[in-house]
């Protein structure tokens, strides 16, 4: 032979459909309900553009159990086939209808909102069926078909005698399927995969109580009857345009998202954009909560208010991970992977327009209602901080509304920040020194003493705070950053002014010799220093490099390699012309002198936090005795 | 028409496999190399068997790029397909050749290894390729064929000269595929999904010195040779059954899982059970680390020894997610979803079998050397411990080996536990009341109190302790478990000895209420106690209870719905026999009293944590005031 053409082999395309299909069988209800909701929203269409000639009115769809006899609907009140036409959509296995559709009113359907690509969604019924029955009315003036497949290739087509327009679909639910005869789990997958689309779904009753008649007696019972139930939101928020909707609206809906989410959320991102892709959207920021429980309520993917995932990897920037909401697009690829999602170019342009749109929003609740934005900072600062580090686009950006807290809960611009401190912390070097503080309680003995200079310090908080400092510093001339521990607060800024020894040069070195015998060498490298008579005689610092570079490694994606292993480094600063000092020195006796020294080291060590465990028993030991 | 068989559109068959058949576009060439490896040990079966008459000799795989032809060549030296077979197994899709090949040997090929589910995996090459060719020679004695498909349901089949055994495979790239060319990404992608299949797979050559001639000069350059370069393993040590394997053996099969990990494995869990499932695989227990990275290595899931997935979610049991390894199944459904997976019977008794596994190892790991095992707890505890919280089946077997350290360092089983503190530790209503401590410096006087009176203290530091706790108590009748802050010591285990107070009913309410005038309320609860007068005059307790809950509610999954929210409770207990007491109820000058009270209480904050911030920094200040 020397040509011919490739035979797909039918007996085995079930099986197949079977396997490959989805992974997730609860799929084909996703599946079915949005082929009635295309079939219906083509009507509109034809009956909208004048070619279908009939009443367009409310239709609804309808999805009902019948457990006895192990039956599953699916109803539609939209276009119907003939059929000729079921011959030619669904004896055809991969002929897209709903394309050859967008293909023959291309420019008219472009906003009818059809939702089917393949053909081969109505397939997903037999992973689920063991037999699947189709009784379809034309909008045509043509009779009924009733189509009827075992899930062999072998199908029946025959007239039937319904009269109403439209598609009923009836599932044969499989032995290994029987699941999804029950009510709680449809109700839980039209929930998940439904709940926003454009076409009312009816699924169940419920009882409503009917009003209480005006004569009723004292005893009266109150009378139920039965309504129909509408599980769905056909005009979620994210459709409409902006100017429609108030913060009312914009709460209710994320409160509609998120039923079991009783926190409101801190502000909106409405996302709309036509060009160079379609994309809808409502994104919120939390308040961040302790509660692990919130981190699983995620970004909700639709396309055309169909549920799709609510793993937004790769299309929503990492660092915006933590926000809420939902995205509908058309225009993402599915059923790819995440590292072709990662490299598809409409794709990559969809997550910068995201983040783009987020700085955005950022800088104008900046500009609007500083205040505010002030007061929402400790909530949004994790995620901002965490962009700036991640994403360049949007560190461009920050630079308008990323805030720098002090202490003092004043906040800053960076550059309002340096145009503050310009005059008293530029060291005599021209270094812009930036204080700041990772702990107001941990470092208030540091922080107190940077204040009575008349310095600002900023408390940075954040885990990832190392590394931004550092990305600062690389990007900032003559900007450096030092924490107010890492050193006695005049060498963290140095000035030109000069401090006087009280102590001679001889009366230094003894003192040093004196301390450096008591306090352990391994921990502590003892450094005098001639300050004011007033300031703490003892005081322990932690050098600004080794410990930002030790933090920066433990959390990640920086810092030098094994950093995080080496052992803390702390000096002792003294205070050489304390009176403390000076009685040191003066004491003569050597464990009186000793007892002196250790019990300022302690004091020091408290207040750094350091003192611990057995050593922190016996100074409090210590203490209530001489109380008594 | 009444009826018909469905028609599967072949036009349009190539774009569905596009969009179907993987997500990932890469996975052709595991699919084809699959399909190589298959048809070399089909032909090893059938030489085996005697069906063929050939010497099978020592086959490989041989994967080329040839750049500039914009071609990825796929050579085996296989069975080879006559032109019959082509037609049969080629030109028509959905046919399986091994599942017919498996049928007809159903006995005999059991043991052969044979990959190939679906006959579909050779089309995945048109997920990159423009166009296919294969040139095959059959071990039979017919001539080669040459097979051309540029994607197009038409192809072209012919004789060619090939003469040596086997299949070649030719895959034209495709424009926007051309990263398969790249010689960075072959290589990659073979690393990753084919390191241990069991046929030698040569792609491209390595260099290697040749030895330095005896007489070579000094200024002797090395010469080189190109030698072939086997880029996998085809005997892994999974394969292999655990008695012809050393402990060196295991932990050099970790170093080729895991290149960029350098530390050692604590132990290894050898998996092999072959009814009612196949599944072989290594276990690896890691040393623990704060660093991020190593969480990344996770376990690796193979099926006959071809790379599908480390995301093992729902076929190993969450708690073990934290081990490493690998575990090839041929039994576990891929392609479909992790709901279904985890709803799968047989998936269900695959992660049963590995927690028993994984339980039976701990238990004569415990057995066979305990002071080992007791060293490795600290890295291995919280594994065991969610284990114990998150499988029933573990729990139950957990008694065994599940270890409570003291805070000197000792080693008990719970039953040891129970055993060895009985008779010190039961209080006076029959209940065995377990002390323990969550960090062995912050309540280190508290432990010192408890050992005092010869009382085990554990120490129990993982973050969900509280959980485990909870559930022991509900578990083991009359055992209470406290941490030793929760009361002073005689409260938490109550004897029948009532400690004699020096104070007399009116003095007792005299100093309570001159100490509720002091203490802020709202933060402290006053508690007199009458001590030993050489205990702690004050110290601050947190009740057991509160704190439990909120510590569960912290940690997620328990406690009291919003008790995270709750304030810390604190209790000042006041020891009223002490020297201290006396002295407050005995200073006349109000302000030197409450001076005494409010020092105390910084005393008592400070052993418990609770002195932070502006009040420390008071505290040192005043007290270096005190030193000079």
């Amino acid at each position: 032979m020397a040509s011919g053409k490739i035979n797909v082999s039918v007996e085995n395309i079930f099986p197949l459909i079977k396997k490959f299909l989805y992974s997730d069988h609860e799929i084909f209800l996703r599946e079915l309900v949005s082929n009635a909701t295309d079939a219906t929203l083509k009507l509109k269409h034809l009956t909208s553009i004048g070619e279908a000639k009939v009443e367009y009115g409310n239709p609804i769809i309808e999805v009902k159990i019948d457990k006895e006899a192990k039956k599953l609907h699916i109803i539609d009140q939209g276009l119907g086939m003939t059929a000729d036409e079921v011959e030619k959509y669904i004896n055809q296995i991969a002929f897209s209808g709903a394309e050859e559709f967008l293909e023959k009113y291309k420019d008219s359907a472009k906003d009818s909102g059809v939702i089917g690509h393949f053909g081969l969604g109505f397939y997903s019924a037999f992973m689920v069926a063991s037999k699947v029955e189709i009784i379809t009315k034309s909008y045509k003036d043509e009779p009924a078909a009733h189509w009827t497949c075992d899930g062999s290739p072998e199908f029946s087509l025959v007239p039937h005698d319904k009269t109403d327009r439209g598609s009923e679909i009836i599932l044969h639910i499989a032995e290994d399927s029987l699941e999804f005869l029950e009510e709680y789990k449809i109700s839980e997958l039209l929930t998940k995969y439904n709940k926003f689309m454009p076409i009312p779904i009816k699924f169940g009753t419920k009882q409503e109580a009917l009003p209480k008649p005006e004569d009723a007696p004292e005893d009266y019972k109150t009378e139920y009857q039965e309504i129909d139930n509408i599980i769905n939101n056909p005009n979620p928020a994210w459709t409409k345009q902006p100017v429609d909707l108030t913060d009312e609206d914009y709460k209710k809906f994320y409160h509609e998202l998120y039923p079991m989410q009783f926190e409101e959320p801190l502000f909106n991102i409405h996302l709309n954009v036509d060009y160079p892709f379609n994309l809808t959207g409502i994104l919120y920021f939390p308040k961040m909560s302790a509660d692990l429980q919130m981190q699983k309520d995620k970004i909700q993917l639709y396309q055309n208010q169909v549920f799709v995932t609510d793993n937004v990897e790769g299309i929503v920037p990492e660092f915006l991970g933590m926000l809420k909401g939902v995205i509908d697009s058309p225009d993402i690829p599915l059923n790819v992977s995440r590292s072709y999602l990662q490299a598809d170019g409409n794709v990559k342009k969809i997550s910068n327009y995201i983040t783009r749109k987020v700085a955005d929003k950022l800088k104008s609740l900046f500009n609007e209602n500083r205040e505010d934005f002030e007061q929402k900072w400790n909530d949004i600062k994790i995620v901002l901080e965490y962009g700036m580090l991640s994403e360049p686009k949007f560190y461009e950006k920050a630079g308008d509304f990323v805030l720098y807290p002090t202490t003092d809960d004043k906040y800053f611009t960076l550059s309002e920040l340096k145009e503050t401190i310009a005059s008293n912390q530029t060291d005599k070097n021209g270094k812009l020194v930036v204080l700041y503080a990772s702990n107001k309680d941990a470092q208030h003995s540091y922080i107190d003493i940077a204040k009575e200079k008349g310095y600002q310090v900023l408390l940075l908080d954040s885990p990832i705070v190392s590394h931004l400092i550092q990305k600062l510093e690389a990007d900032n001339e003559n900007l450096t950053f030092a924490r107010v521990d890492a050193d006695h607060i005049d060498k963290l800024i140095q000035k030109d002014d000069v401090q006087i020894s009280k102590l001679s040069e001889e009366e230094q070195t003894n003192l040093k010799s004196i301390l450096e015998a008591i306090v352990p060498k391994a921990n502590y490298t003892v450094q005098l220093e001639p300050m004011d008579s007033n300031a703490a005689p003892f005081m322990i610092t932690q050098p600004e490099f080794m410990r930002r570079m030790k933090e920066m490694s433990a959390t990640g994606g920086g810092g030098m390699f094994g950093m995080g292993n080496f052992p803390d480094m702390y000096n002792l600063v003294v205070n050489s012309n304390s009176n403390l000092a000076t009685a040191i020195l003066q004491t003569e006796d050597k464990s009186a002198q000793e007892l002196l020294v250790k019990q300022a080291l302690d004091l020091a060590k408290i207040s750094q936090g350091l003192l611990k465990g057995e050593e922190l028993t016996a100074f409090v030991k210590r203490s209530f005795e001489t109380l008594k």
